[in-house]
């Protein structure tokens, strides 16, 4: 069933032509591991343009552990299950890389993506797309740290928060889920729609300590995210999962 | 078992006295029709701060619905399981209405209040601490459409995206839980943390139509998400849960 959080405008049809209003599904694939505000902030914006049905897609249903180990997120689709979708999603985080060699989830990529209209990539989700070889020649936003691993696969990999190529959509790090969400929402529905997401999200950001790239982040900073980030595999199967 | 996804910096320690490493543990409370990036925007920043527990609580365990109705978090903790926590972390949503007559739950935000370090809340979640008393004259931040409602328990609503008052950490809508986390992440541990996971966020926005202010949005855009927000429980009731 379509979830419809904003009423549809009817006689109140604004001027913008490309609204989008018949349904469409958004797919999010879990995977263990996943980083949730990869997911999140992506879906925040997404599922409330108006008639999107929103599905979220693992090995099979049930809980799938964050990677924090602390945060469950249910699932209640199964990659075998799904032949075709409109946006296909894969967020990123630690578990990529046991994602990359998950047979059904690879496959399921590749199936969705050959028909998608839009296929969306958030952090190091765009290693999952870059090995089922759909990125070849494609310019793409990763997260800082996966930026060569993403090279490695013929991307053409920039800075920028999010892009676009074709109906490819791809986002830099973890909260660039947000505003590359609001990108596609303009595209599909109209800059109207994404200014009125927008504000249904509050998102008029004010991070406390500025703005700016993580390029040009201090140096220990960028050291202690490296570590993290090269320590994925140990940091999940450290996890002491409640659920 | 602590999470510590930041490694200790031990003899590389930094010249930040407030630096936090002792175990805090961060509960962060689920009621039916919570909006998800409320929890999620803070939870991705105070989950990273080192030695940082995180638990989902509940009425009892089990998947909690957020207000799109497509989106499962798992509770793992009951309200009447808490005898106290260090950070209290409140969302909001449509479901805040219910959660206002929902004893347990109003039950544990009293009693977890009384001895916590810090309490938090996203958007309308600021309405459950009202109805709690703890906000007499308090200054707070809530979501715009919340202004009126927050400040008739007594609180002093503003316009910034996020507030202190004593240990009372209080964001606006929605997307301001990042912002009040990297603020609160910073009170907890310093500026270097709170700024080394921004990276790891990548917390560097850039929204597709600019930043801006709720008061200053077009009337047609506040309208519809007045008119979502007004109608927050047919939402609800209309949902069709999958899992």
């Amino acid at each position: 069933m379509a979830v419809s959080p904003l009423p549809r405008a009817g006689a109140q049809a604004d001027n913008d032509d490309s609204r989008q209003e018949k349904p469409m599904r958004l797919s999010i694939l879990l995977f263990d591991g996943f980083t949730a505000l990869d997911v999140v902030g992506g879906y925040e914006v997404l599922a409330n343009i108006p008639a999107m049905e929103v599905e979220f897609v693992s090995n099979h249903s049930g809980l799938v552990a964050s990677d924090t180990g602390r945060l469950g997120m249910a699932a209640y689709r199964s990659f075998g299950q799904l032949d075709a979708t409109d946006i296909l999603y894969l967020p990123g985080g630690p578990g990529v890389a046991a994602a990359l060699g998950n047979a059904a989830l690879m496959a399921c990529v590749r199936r969705l993506h050959a028909t998608s209209a839009w296929t969306v990539s958030i952090c190091n989700g765009a290693e999952i797309l870059g090995a089922a070889g759909l990125l070849k020649g494609k310019k793409v936003s990763t997260n800082w740290f996966a930026r060569e691993h993403v090279a490695a696969y013929g991307a053409l990999v920039g800075t920028e928060r999010y892009q676009r190529d074709g109906k490819l959509i791809t986002g830099a790090g973890v909260s660039a889920s947000i505003d590359a969400a609001l990108f596609l929402a303009a595209l599909i529905g109209g800059e109207q729609l994404a200014r009125t997401i927008q504000l249904g999200i509050e998102y008029y950001p004010a991070p406390p300590f500025g703005n700016g790239t993580p390029d040009e982040q201090p140096q220990m900073a960028k050291d202690l995210v490296r570590h993290v980030e090269q320590h994925g595999a140990a940091r999940l199967a450290a996890r002491v999962i409640p659920f």
